[in-house]
């Protein structure tokens, strides 16, 4: 088995924000996430698939079509967007980067053939990381 | 004469758009970068100093010194903010890359007396760079 | 269960020694990191913290409190310091990668009640890496 | 247990290329990893060991060994070289990244007496990255 | 006047070679870059360009725009390509890095309108480095 | 006209620190950096030299040349050793980046005789980075 990965990045707006809680309390907990007009980052996205290379092609997956895929189905919708307005798969989470790498998987886990899915890492700085593994 | 640089970054949301024109032009000049609901970025900011280093410290600055100003006069006030509604000193400015940079040179410049301010560099992604030299 | 990582960093000094061998020992066995003067690097440290993110914050742990203790149990005791000389809880360590990590871990491990921890990664150069994961 | 990881690289052309298959399914398969004179790539080469530091040294391994052997084992047989072509062992493999990682931990893994090799990735680019782990 | 910079990438294969010298000479010279079935790279390529943002736009050219330059005028004539047998217009050229950016130059500097080329940086691994400015 | 530029790291450890001044007032000037034991960094080493690449080699010159050179002149010299004890060079010199790059300068400038040195850039930290032109 090999594990194969492809990286691509969006840029986006969010605000961290539960609205079942009153607004000091939101600022309490989310601190400078909860500014009220947002802000926002560049992502970086790591989406890693395992499978047995077959013999007459080498590749777990051909990495493009990966990349199609990932285009396709989370970086067209997410980048250059407001991620608490514009996207529909969000549409009631608190875009947190735990909240996105699992909304990521519950789309791509059944869109992956060749090979399974392993690993979503979402990195929203240098510095901050996090990664879902379907567990 | 010694060309000393800090590093610094932030994340921001921001939307470009000219109010003078309307949706359509907006829209066609702008792309994706005119999402009604903005997105975001964390930015890289690179501020150089050039002067001469004294003897007895072999310093030009101190760079804890440049990034304390570099901190109060700009980070803080860019930081988990969105550019176009949240940031006094870019009121009624497009907040591209060019225009934060020169925002910044006009802040800072007048308040570095050990060298002076030579460069002042923003990386919106790691592919996009603007630099700025008061020139 | 999502994991997330938080990155910091430290610079310092350090010599690999150990006191039971003779010096031609140590020279042979740690060679040019034996330096009797010391060494130094910047380290980056990423540590893993697991858990299953609460719905109503969407996160495992605030990544700012992750910080905040990684500043306060680690990094103000490493940073700008001779780890040799200057570093209580190494006192008696031969400080290899390897043995800071286990000892991190031990300092961290009880402090987070949020998730748990699973990782210690500390870079010594961009090409050297070790990671400990209390197995 | 602590895990040490060494990072190389090497520059290196190839063509994916099944000598089985036409032309137009090779083409096909492969796309522009298939153009007839090759392509290339700087990759950046990890290699992961696993073991308990012994406490009179406080590593795994000597990171300087690690270093030698990958430069022997493979760095000196792989860089600046066309691996369709230069590489005795290579010869009659597709030289993907998943069959390289692979060929890779065939050489190390019995060479490694000090821990053991648990993890070899193999970078393509920053953003195509593939793992083996001799599962 | 600000300074815009975007970067791309391209992968491709090459071989340094002097068809006026022997074998000898060239291997002399070339070192391990003569090796004669090439060796290969993945490139950064970084174009700057210099001018004064109009008012209503605060850009000095679209980035975008120069990506798309870019990746027409060059990326897709190398991308994946034999430097020394794939690509018309570096026929005859022996293709060191230095040659290529002022190659590059020639290509794209009739092209730019907004604004004025001013740097081609080439980018060969993380440790090499050219840039020509046209002088 | 050129420019080719070499990467090359070393790791140092060092001492911010005058002998005529005071504790109190070492301890007030270079902060941290005054921390007795001394303290360390991974240094990045950028040095670029100018000129016309001839038409047989299309070469500014070699840079296996040039990394020869700063191996044998600087590295070798510096790489795990203390800055303020050990290197001969850098003996009654305050061993800040600015002083450093200086030092640097003076050695390699009259060693280079394909193309003249222009710049050299010394990082004491991704975030720190000094640069001497010669001016």
């Amino acid at each position: 088995m090999v594990y194969i990965t492809r990286r691509e990045q969006f840029s986006a707006a969010h605000r961290l924000f539960n609205p079942a809680w009153s607004g000091e309390k939101n600022a309490l907990v989310f601190g400078k996430c909860n500014n009220p007009n947002g802000h926002g980052h560049n992502y970086d996205l790591e989406v890693t698939v395992a499978g047995d290379p077959p013999a007459d092609t080498g590749m777990v997956m051909d990495l493009k079509k990966l990349s199609d895929l990932l285009q396709a189905e989370i970086i067209d919708k997410v980048d250059h967007k407001h991620l608490n307005f514009d996207v529909a798969f969000l549409n009631g989470v608190i875009p947190t980067a735990e909240n996105m790498a699992i909304a990521f998987w519950k789309i791509l886990a059944p869109k992956i053939h060749e090979g399974k899915l392993v690993s979503i890492k979402l990195y929203e700085s240098e510095n901050n990381l996090v990664e879902y593994r379907g567990e």
